[in-house]
């Protein structure tokens, strides 16, 4: 692996990289109160077994908190497969990509009667449902913590209530999951842990240990504690890989090939086989919804790094 | 690495325990040439640098010559990124898994214009006008050959004929590219070349032996050849990946998690990244289109010899 | 127009005739509550000016009351239409046959960003949404009682309380509608008026009534009162006519000629352009939902009645 | 009836009144040849059973002659029913509106195996194909020179020749047919057909009298001969009145209310209850193919006339 000084030189040159792309993208606005941050905020982190390393480009000093949004959807998985074993989950959720099809053009309902996996927003709801009459909200709250090695994890409250007030697509999804018998408790309290999830806040370093536990087989290496089974962190790390990026994930996959989750709040965590875990901030989003100059910080750690996971040598295209 | 002699042993293991499913599927029947098989018939080769293992089950002595049909896909992909380059060619197909989405229900004509991928019809026929104007079919034979290691490939006339007299829907898909921009070439002569490369023919052991130049990063290593370039080494395994297995690309990357591409033939191709290819015959096919017993065996395999690109420990689910 | 006696004497051939064809049907069983009726009833009744005729089939003496299901969907749009002017309520549903199943969603994501009418589910969620501010249920359920000319009708409580057990689906939908902006009132407010519309009770002969009246462009001929507004029957029928039978209505249009609508409790209203009425119970029904029986019948008037819209001549095919 | 005096009164009026609007249309694109003609041109016909009446805005002197374009769906439709009866043709195409634009192919993937009904293009394809071994394109000439009551109905060789030239879509629409085994004929053959039958060339005057044969009951008043069985004649109103005017058939049908096709060389014919026809021609298009102009003219003619076939009494809107 490389040296902790060739990575913060890495990081470095990678965010400047990046920084140029941020004006190309667009801050979150399906929610008012995910608008009012600075569109070219962008942060990076590298978690190590042993140490730790952030850059910050263009946000002061301090390392912006933030809601995690969709990556909360891994934390919901996890725990679902913890709690209600691999059979049951699969059961009630795919594991297929869910982007549109070229030359199909079945609806829903007559193509599958499942969410295509859990890593969308179906799916997650069929997923928190199940975890909702087993795990308390703190609880997972506390879970979470530990998972991102964040003392200071919290319910950003004025984040959660906008998502409220701006529900009604979710709560349509929920009842439409409701009706082919798909939520497995009550519709309206899933979806308010649903969105309690959501609205979890932390930071790019705690993303960054996130994505090092998963690097490690699902052990935290600073406290030698195994946060996560192995097999679930093989379920994960696929789903990551073919469905982490929304309707961009093929191409992510392609040009970065290291398993990743991003959310609407402008996070990334990405877990490498080298055995170490990136954390990303960084508002400014894509058209699929993935952070544009985090997207370019991965691409470049990537290549220059050799992350991806099916780089076979320096020839190198893109 | 395995030795030969566990990988044999494993083999054997993995098509005694495979040949059990295969009463479960189907043979392709959309062609009527291709329902003239055995169904309950099963052959996997492994190929090594330096030796090559085969187990035949039910099928008598000789290695069974089959049409590669959607296997083809990745040899016109190969070519058409070495004569056209990255760029030019996922400017008309994307890198996007086609699975039919839960909570978007869009059609085809609002959300892309072009195929999602270069691994399903349309994309396939879009790599394939792009390499009809540049290498004859005689020249994709010769190439084929080198790549799978088998001489003696050969166009299928029966199944070609057969596979024109039923190309209705791939010619209609043909048309509607068409009046989209993205034919590069004659339309019915690119249709003629493709419907040409899903009939040729070669067996199992010509399968393993692709997967392994592509688990050698292109290189072959029998003649030491660099038959394809290392990059598009990396942009193919990771197609492989997130999209070789039809629409059940997702839950066989979770499962299975080895790079691989499956044809209505029977065959499968999969390249290790322990640096070993795989090849499979089974023509009973499962509800999406994937050799029933062909995915046990690549289970079985995955399992015993640990061959998950995100496996972590012996802690194994499934 | 035809004499009683004629009328009456063609009622009984009609019912003896489509009584034959009800076995064919199934009764709605997505509400428990509606299962439990006899699938072989079948009634019919004319309603003119100054009389009115029916004719029983199987269910012996009494008229059966029954819900009205989505006939309400008509009541709906004429109240407003009513209390909103045409401008307005057609700014938020459309006027154009979906070419789905009534209770679909697809429409609202892939191609238009209202409901495509008034009579199917999303669309009249939408009507029920304007009216739920101004109206209460009480004087809905007195102007139909007015319509149907049916001082009995009534909320039916059972099948009211099994419909808001089984509302997710319908949930699901108001839902997507507010995402849009689309709903003017309260969600579940909306919601729980639209169920209760479903459930308001009547019988054959209040459904002729409803019929007679729109017949008669809007005037009550017993009371002399003018109950609808002309142009708005004017609408209501065009509707009916192109929208009124789910998605059959084209083929209902080219057989039948008259226009109606169906609901799934078995009921049927229609209009017909010769100033009579006809109302019909069947419960058991086609797969599209329309009372199986209840078709047959309105085949056998239109053709013996020659009450067809686009009749020619006596030269009938069908 | 009106007299022909008020008649050419109403149809000035009418033509004045449209004419303000074409503007914001736009003439069909699709195919270079049609781009040539004068946007505001604007032309309207009546044909009674004894006189004809045309007023003409900013064309000059002389009708123009245009390509009837889609309203040759109605000949084939026509021809259809005579050559192979109802049940047959009815077994290989729908009756339905289908909600979605007329060259679609999204239904025919995802709700039923035959095109919903024969005024969009996949419909027109079918029984197109239906009558391509049953008579030659010369004979469906001469009959269209009679229903047209135009004896110089010819084909406008430029227009079909950029028909062909950019025909891809339709030929993946035909083969799309052929693979659902729904093409009675050679597939290049039958939309060799259709698209001379698009491209045959009257005026205005043509589709009136077009609409007067329809508008009696299937016999050319001028002549006394029965062109069209009374039994056919119905079935084409109904779904000119659901289908006729692409998707923006429902709408029209409650805005205006008689039975009408458009085609995208600008010109409509249409049938009136009262007996007489109407052809119009005016080549600038709204969003949904149909002429702007034309609909404007049809919607005051229904007004002043009280043409719609749901009109009440005096008390309109719209």
């Amino acid at each position: 692996m490389q040296k902790p000084a060739e990575l913060q030189q890495a990081l470095r040159e990678a965010i400047t990289y990046a920084s140029r792309y941020t004006k190309d993208g667009q801050v979150a606005s399906y929610i008012p109160e995910l608008c009012k941050t600075n569109p070219s905020a962008l942060e990076a982190c590298i978690s190590l077994p042993d140490s730790s390393i952030c850059e910050i480009f263009n946000t002061g000093r301090t390392k912006t908190r933030f809601t995690i949004q969709s990556i909360s959807k891994v934390i919901a998985l996890i725990l679902a497969l913890q709690t209600q074993g691999i059979e049951y989950v699969f059961s009630k959720v795919g594991m297929e990509p869910s982007g549109d099809p070229f030359n199909s053009l079945m609806k829903l309902e007559t193509s599958d009667e499942r969410p295509f996996n859990p890593l969308i927003n179906t799916g997650a709801i069929v997923t928190t449902s199940m975890i909702n009459s087993e795990i308390s909200f703190k609880e997972i709250l506390a879970f979470s913590g530990e998972l991102l090695g964040d003392a200071d994890i919290s319910l950003n409250e004025a984040v959660y209530l906008s998502e409220n007030l701006h529900s009604a697509r979710n709560r349509s999804l929920a009842y439409l999951l409701a009706s082919k018998g798909l939520m497995t408790s009550d519709v309206d309290q899933s979806l308010d842990l649903y969105l309690r999830m959501c609205s979890m806040e932390s930071n790019a370093a705690g993303l960054a240990h996130m994505g090092l536990v998963l690097s490690s087989g699902g052990v935290d290496p600073v406290s030698g504690k195994q946060l996560i089974e192995g097999w679930i962190v093989r379920v994960v790390q696929t789903l990551m890989m073919t469905c982490g990026m929304y309707d961009g994930s093929g191409e992510f996959a392609v040009r970065v090939g290291i398993p990743s989750k991003s959310g609407v709040g402008g996070g990334i965590v990405a877990c490498t086989r080298q055995g170490f875990g990136i954390g990303i901030y960084g508002p400014a989003l894509d058209s699929k919804g993935n952070s544009i100059g985090g997207i370019r910080i991965l691409e470049y750690l990537s290549f220059f790094l050799n992350l991806h996971g099916f780089a076979q040598d320096s020839d190198w295209k893109f």
